[in-house]
């Protein structure tokens, strides 16, 4: 068996690969050839934790496995640790035996950004030249570089609920040669493409912010009460997820389907875009929303393509398990 | 991050280390140290295999973790490998980072084997002569060996649906210097411990073929539909099992439950006998009867302790992940 460490992830790992990963996998499990197996998430009672799996398998990439790990609240504090911590195990379909180990942290990150990436390639208008960040926090960078390879974008404007972190997407902006600008929440209606990427409880960006033919990437909502964007927004929007299931239980979309303004049927899946079963963007002046609750199917679809990444530059660790 | 393969673990793992092991979670269990997390299991629909994991956490042993694996059927045919592949990762509590990956399978058959003999240590009667065996494949010899420790057995009596399976247990009975004979159902009478193992949908051993003051271990049954024994065995018995929740949904109880002839209070977890906080067996001629389902915590258990005596032993692989 195959172990690539996290320490090698950051060398290996592109944007780009990252990119194709999650696109491919989004469009195998809107064709059912790929699908998530039930979550796993259990506040252990140690450590404030919470723990748990996201498994799945990809008939179409012959991808099976988990990723396992959690939330340590108390481990930058305490130890000097990342408080979230993954890792993904792969199995081989064929045989059941493990056959790589895969560290998972960076590997989220990236998975992340290259969701709403994948969105703003197949929802957001060509001629998009604003793009807006609500958020900007470690993720928020993440997420920050990889829309800006997606439209010629001509600037960013990015509000968080503390001001004081905006310089680390300011930074990203101007590393990229795209000048960054501090709005409050209604100049979000000069946005483009908004991506956001918070873990609040309440909404921030509210309906009345966001000015027709603009793509919305809520990347933030992936628990029960979570909440990014005014439900009313999704009403407005024609709305895309990766998993159905997922948006309407514990995604943005939780809250529209609550308030009765939309219907599980008005959730389409971004990977029937991909396809083209399902016609993704039908007009100039259409707001597109993208709920991206994130998928154990990510995980593995980015953990395989570093192993392979791994293998390519001789640095996979093998271990005759 | 230390590795166990496979390979390693017969030379490691010894029956009183599992025995510990198991007994020690169970006790846990029941008195709420620790504790089983939801099963995932899926047919994932490529080479009919189930695949799934098992997890759980020991706030008292810090054991944190899950076995991964599952049923590949035609492995042993098509590849000369083994149908049922596992392998278990063990997480470091304080900090979700993982520490130990280790092969599951023969730890699997040495848990399994393990909980029948824990319960028989706690629910025999002291002065059992007669061991029936119900069962003679692959697990039925491992079931037999350690329940071999736990009294003074004068003889083994066998029944298997394929008598000419029968040899299999035989050999490990006369190896241990226990004379053994093959007998139909009702010979059964003569048992004073019987030992069921066996992936049977339809009930072999009747309530009439069990005699006052036996004890039961039913150690096939794990999933919805399979059945060892008649449902009235249950309604005549004192029940126990490893986790309730399992026992009555798809252990052997879930029929005597379903129809209406116990309920899930009649069931006692064998670990509060283990605690002293249930009497366990209160008279000679008592049926006792275990409902042993297999629990993810039975797995992290033994995985532990493999883990340990690896270290000690100096055969453990260290990884730097």
């Amino acid at each position: 068996m195959l172990i690539v460490p996290e320490r090698d992830i950051a060398d290996l790992m592109t944007r780009a690969a990252a990119f194709e990963a999650v696109e491919q996998v989004f469009a195998a499990m809107a064709s059912k050839d790929a699908y998530n197996f039930p979550v796993v998430r259990e506040a252990i009672g140690h450590e404030d934790a919470l723990y748990g799996f996201k498994g799945g398998f990809d008939r179409a990439g012959l991808t099976l496995g988990l990723k396992a790990g959690g939330y340590w609240p108390n481990n930058l504090e305490k130890r000097g640790l990342i408080n979230h911590q993954s890792t993904v195990f792969l199995f081989d379909p064929d045989t059941g035996m493990v056959r790589a180990m895969v560290g998972g942290n960076l590997l989220t990150a990236l998975r992340t950004a290259a969701a709403s990436s994948v969105s703003i390639k197949h929802l957001a208008r060509k001629d998009a030249k604003v793009l807006g960040m609500i958020g900007a926090g470690h993720q928020a960078t993440f997420q920050l570089r990889a829309a800006l390879e997606q439209r010629d974008f001509e600037k960013v404007i990015g509000w968080n609920y503390h001001p004081e972190m905006l310089p680390n997407i300011a930074t990203v902006a101007e590393e990229a040669g795209v000048p960054f600008e501090a709005v409050d929440l209604e100049g979000m209606r000069e946005a483009d493409v908004i991506v956001s990427i918070t873990s609040a409880f309440a909404p921030s960006l509210l309906a009345d912010h966001v000015s027709e033919g603009t793509h919305v990437a809520c990347m933030g909502t992936d628990t029960k009460g979570k909440q990014e964007v005014e439900a009313r927004l999704l009403a407005k929007a024609t709305v895309f997820t990766d998993e159905v299931a997922q948006s309407i239980s514990i995604g943005e979309a939780q809250h529209a389907v609550a308030e009765g303004l939309i219907r599980a049927e008005d959730v389409a899946e971004l990977g029937a875009v991909i396809n083209g079963t399902h016609p993704g963007r039908s007009s100039d002046d259409q707001i597109t929303l993208f709920d991206g609750t994130g998928v154990g199917l990510q995980d593995l679809a980015v953990a395989a393509s570093v192993v392979d990444l791994a293998v390519e530059k001789g640095v996979a660790i093998e271990v005759d398990f």
